[in-house]
């Protein structure tokens, strides 16, 4: 049952269809590796029915105990198609969940943004769309596609596309080191494949609106793009997240690829790993801790205070106007020791803002959903859209704090949540939000006065738990974890604020002052 | 310091200023019940500077103590604020909100719904940001905007506009069965007021932005406005729901009102009721139960399956296209016995769709923020966008069967569900969404063999747990209640399907023929 028929049905003559034949060696390229290059891939190569028929069973049942193991073991499968239009993307992916359970995979289409998409940074959309543990997601197209059009189709410049190529490139890291298996698939055909493909879908009514105006343009420029996919998938091809390129010629020889390439990575997923693997190596820095050197004693006198704090509520409502109008989102990010005066800050903070234009998000233990995904999943969720302001009341921090302090992070977890950081708040930066972060730190001593009168009000006894004595009780694993936290994430872009809070007229205004500075600093740069 | 300005700052007359004098019982009219109908207002009233300072901080403290009792019991509050634009909405918000701890607020601005709000039925976007329990939610602006807006502005005709006054009835009804606070500001000014303060606007640059053209435009329909405001007042103030028109012309007045009222409602919701509310009576339909009367003898032969699946399977693809093009939505509800085959059903209904297009929605016990909300929250969220299709692996249904059965849910509460999730798929039809709702039924001793095969077969013993023993010595009493439930929620437009599922070929036959027959009504009702 041997064919030497192109898969895309068009007629070939007698001498085309003995070179087919030479390249009909899918059966024993299926053992093989598929190159990770567009020009390394051999788009003549074919499949015959029978070789199909015989590996399509196994592979499919194979899928199948495959997502229970990986279900079992609470492992999260991330599938990414990216390709040319008309090369077999949507096939590819009908024929392999069908295989699934598909209560435990998610297809997830990454057509145009929607305008909540689109008011977010790059890769909010790509961080909604991540697997929970145990799930399968399979983007159809991804944070890939957008690149290359940016790319071919409005020039972005080298610069950026360098950083964005950067900014996916630690994005997949991110989720491979949280245990999610991770492969890339380009789905690729010549340009004569697809331009018969689109030709034979024009001719047909029932299809004839999946060819649009745009898909010829961009057919147009197909060496372009391919250049810049090549480009692409080199940049971005790693042991992480690697990339397969998948001739699209042939559906059966592409369809029966994808299902061998996931099967593949599936088992070399739950092998038991050879050795553990090697902890990242992470320098905490060495020398004094940033906290202890900071001045508790300094104080604002009540009649400063009554002068300065009410036109700086004015200048801060006029600032969130301006933040509305230039689309410029803030996210506030507030931590400090218990007890410091978190609340009454962000309650001073808020006072002269619109309501309609913020958003408080106080972090407790993550809970359902949140559990249940990368650790970041639900601060990316919790973005303000631009224009808006989110106040986070505790943050993403906890993972370098109370997640390390109590031991609910592994160590090589809580080591790498500080790259992670880094990572997250640059793509803010990036994205030209403005990052304000506050540590609000008060003495020993003061803590314990404040937990006592707390405890002797009855207005305020909600306030104080067994819990903030237990925290209390490590003050110096805290401390430590705080130092590290400081020195590491600190960055130009988003450098931490200490805050001194003994004095609260003194915190407050600090705050007031240093938002303000940092919005300002913002809209100056939205106008550039 | 008794003031006899006008709140909007203009210079009054002598004969005004004594004419306004006249009303400045605003001290008193506070200890009063403000009306439900915008006729009713007294837009003159104000009131003086000496006792708003008196008045303020008590009722400031009090609502700081009154959320977190709230918190404390778990009782969500919803608050509503509409009226006419510049009638100070914002500001009401902004001064109400500002005593209380926003961790707990969510101020949700209901602005022209985004392009994912838009996709989906209409209440969708605002059952998405109803308070969890504990939490406060407050809507500036609601679902009585655009309907306002509808019927002014777009003629919307006098049916649609009962039958939606009727949606939002059943809906604030259902809240407020699940213990949700909720009250409904309007904010009241005169056309005459709203046009001065535009003006004021207009002459300010930093406030020019918040008049445009559209505003006039409503401006100059303000009788029409408000004499649909009242109509709707009027048709949708309950005791679940009530309205209360706050004049919005003096602005201590108007802030001191809204305080007023929330404190209140929430001290009249946090006091013992008088008594046991009257379980709703239900009527449980005697007679025969319509799964005693299934044929679960029916069979299909394997030959005749081959040779129907097939067809059907394309017809479904070709369908489900269609769906996509003309924007149809699709909602498929799985429920059934334990081991009656939803699964495989669910396969083979999948099979030939295109994953894109469609979610899978596996049901299973409410986690972290689902259980916090309202049974249904959960299930709205996961409405397909129009043109998409969801098929959801259990369903709301789990109201009125496992958690009557187990008793998860209390006797008022399942048997209110029926009301509840009648009302519900009712929205879905007005929406044109098309619903197909199964139940799959097996013979019990059916159920038994399936059981131990499944035990028996390695490959499949993770399908069997000790719940599904558990629920099958509880039989009779499924019985009862899947009865009762095909009963009461059966309806024109959304009727159950009973499945006969012994024989699997049958049932997966009868499915794939329902949904199609199904989704073609749909269209077809699409292009009347």
């Amino acid at each position: 049952m041997t064919t030497v028929k192109h898969a895309d049905g068009a007629a070939v003559d007698e001498k085309a269809a003995a070179k087919a034949e030479k390249h009909n060696n899918g059966g024993k390229a299926l053992k093989h590796a598929l190159p990770h290059r567009l020009k390394d891939s051999n788009l003549k190569i074919t499949l015959d029915k029978a070789t199909y028929k015989k590996e399509y069973g196994a592979l499919a049942a194979e899928l199948g105990r495959l997502q229970r193991v990986a279900l079992e073991r609470k492992i999260p499968v991330l599938l990414v198609f990216e390709g040319w239009d008309a090369a077999g993307k949507g096939d590819s992916i009908n024929r392999l969940v069908s295989n699934w359970d598909m209560r435990g995979v998610r297809v997830v289409p990454t057509a145009k943004p929607t305008d909540e998409e689109s008011m977010r940074p790059f890769l909010w959309r790509f961080w909604r769309g991540i697997p929970a543990r145990g799930q399968i997601g399979v983007f159809d197209r991804s944070w890939y596609y957008p690149m290359l059009e940016a790319r071919v189709m409005d020039g972005m410049e080298e610069s950026d596309w360098k950083q964005r190529i950067d900014t996916v490139r630690r994005f997949e890291q991110a989720l491979a080191d949280d245990g999610t298996v991770l492969v890339k698939f380009f789905v690729h055909i010549s340009r004569k494949t697809q331009a018969k493909r689109f030709e034979a879908w024009e001719g047909d009514r029932a299809f004839a609106w999946k060819v649009t105006r745009a898909d010829w343009k961009r057919h147009k420029k197909f060496k372009k793009f391919e250049a810049a996919a090549d480009e692409l998938l080199q940049a971005t091809h790693s042991d992480a997240a690697p990339w397969v390129v998948v001739p699209g010629t042939d559906r059966r020889f592409r369809r029966l690829s994808v299902m061998r390439v996931v099967v593949d990575a599936l088992r070399g997923a739950l092998e038991p790993s050879n050795g553990q693997k090697a902890a990242p190596v992470i320098r905490l820095a060495k020398g004094s801790n940033p906290i202890d050197k900071m001045d508790l004693k300094v104080t604002l006198p009540e009649e400063k205070y009554d002068k300065q704090v009410g036109p700086l509520q004015d200048e801060l409502r006029r600032l969130q106007h301006l933040c509305y109008t230039e689309r410029l989102g803030v996210v506030i990010a507030f931590e400090g020791s218990d007890a410091a005066g978190k609340g009454g800050a962000i309650r001073r903070l808020l006072q002269p803002l619109d309501p309609r234009g913020y958003t408080v998000v106080p972090i407790a233990a993550p809970q359902g959903e949140e559990k249940t995904h990368h650790y970041l999943w639900r601060f990316w969720r919790q973005l303000p859209k631009a224009g808006h302001w989110s106040i986070f009341d505790r943050t993403w921090y906890g993972r370098v704090l109370v997640e390390r302090c109590e031991g609910f992070a592994k160590p090589e977890e809580w080591q790498r949540a500080y790259q992670e950081i880094r990572d997250f708040e640059a793509h803010l930066a990036e994205e030209r939000y403005v990052l304000v972060k506050f540590w609000l730190q008060i003495d020993k001593d003061e803590q314990l006065r404040r937990f006592k009168a707390r405890q002797g009000d009855p207005d305020k006894q909600w306030k104080i738990t067994d819990e903030d004595w237990r925290n209390r009780e490590k003050w110096d694993a805290y401390n430590q974890a705080v130092g590290d936290m400081v020195r590491l994430t600190s960055t130009p872009q988003s450098p931490w604020t200490l805050v001194e809070a003994d004095d609260k007229l003194w915190a407050r205004v600090k705050i007031l002052k240093t938002v303000s500075q940092a919005v300002i600093k913002g809209l100056s740069q939205v106008k550039d």
